[in-house]
């Protein structure tokens, strides 16, 4: 068998194993009625900025899941926002997987929740095709990076629930069409929506938690909790 | 054998294959005298703007490969600033791997060239840790992202020759510290050098002009040719 081969059937099977866990994780998100977004990104994108802004908004009603390389810096911006956060060092791997979340789940209380975000390691590629167990996969890009983000990097927003576009508030200082991007991310799903916001402003995030409170009562009455 | 263990010695064999290529690219390489960069940084940190003005300085002496997971849209902007280059679509994967910039090679006239870019995918993760034969590999950053990332990725700056900061021109809209980031890459690298620059302005590009010359002289002097 090819080396290439080999590598590929490996994956498969590391693939196979996490539809196992994801499958766990749903089970115990569909017990606790919980409303479950993957928040997908480059580094820097503004991932903990939303969740600070949204930890302010529905306080001890979310906690939260912090996916990084290294340091525990960001769990602990959230815990400093309010809510519970536990961290999850990959150290060196790439995207998390349905099997850290189910380690992590095991170490937070999850009480009077009725949303958990998954912040996943700081990375626009290979988080995309991994299913966690998450309702919701959202795509975090912001303005700085350029426009042309959905079309270079498409797994993602093929995906996507929701498309958050941050740092609105530096549009006045870029050549950044939000047209386009809202265009781009239009033709490879045409059911995402496009949510434009600034987490240092606060403009847009009205849309944001409006979007959050209907998808968390929907989930609530499918669940029957 | 676990699944695992498996998928790691499958990695293994990935990597031996690689290294490989590596060493065949890196003849090539030698045998013609070119300085020959890595640049490794997230979606939108400004890779492939600092080619653009990379291109307007050294004009005919430079060459580019273009890694992206999809669209040809980066060596498109680097041919209309008047410099070869050919692209790579990944059509998914992650980071590029030196069989990737062999076959590149193939297609790429390198007559009077002396410095020669590879822009990696838009990634801050995987692709630090693989070898394409290059010379030195340059993480690109940039102050919109935040000035923790030296901390938070460390894979990458730990194996840098020089770290870009870019967007500059952006300082004064942002809370960023120009001395943190310096200070943690020290911390993980000291032989480092951190530019701080913006393709906007044009601020700070003298210097890395000036670390491309001299390290295009010791390259074409260590070669003979």
């Amino acid at each position: 068998m090819s080396q290439g081969r080999k590598a590929s059937r490996a994956a498969i099977s590391v693939r196979a194993k996490n539809a196992v866990s994801a499958e766990e994780n749903r089970r115990i998100f569909r017990e606790k009625g919980l409303f479950v977004l993957n928040l997908i990104g480059s580094p820097g994108c503004g991932k903990t900025s939303l969740l600070e802004r949204t930890a302010r908004h529905f306080g001890s009603r979310m906690a939260v899941i912090e996916g990084d390389v290294k340091t525990a810096l960001d769990a602990q911006r959230i815990e400093a926002a309010g809510v519970r956060a536990v961290q999850i060092e990959t150290g060196g791997a790439c995207h998390l997987d349905a099997a850290m979340i189910a380690g992590a789940l095991s170490r937070l209380d999850l009480g009077g929740v009725d949303v958990l975000f998954i912040e996943n390691v700081g990375n626009l590629v290979c988080p995309a095709g991994l299913d966690l167990g998450e309702h919701a996969k959202v795509a975090v890009i912001s303005t700085p990076e350029g426009d042309e983000k959905p079309a270079k990097y498409p797994a993602l927003f093929v995906r996507a629930d929701v498309v958050v576009v941050n740092k609105t508030d530096l549009l006045p200082y870029l050549e950044y069409s939000l047209e386009r991007a809202a265009a781009d991310c239009g033709k490879l799903n045409r059911k995402a929506r496009v949510l434009p916001l600034s987490c240092k402003s606060g403009e847009g995030l009205q849309a944001w938690f409006d979007y959050l409170e209907e998808r968390i009562s929907s989930t609530r009455a499918k669940s029957g909790t």
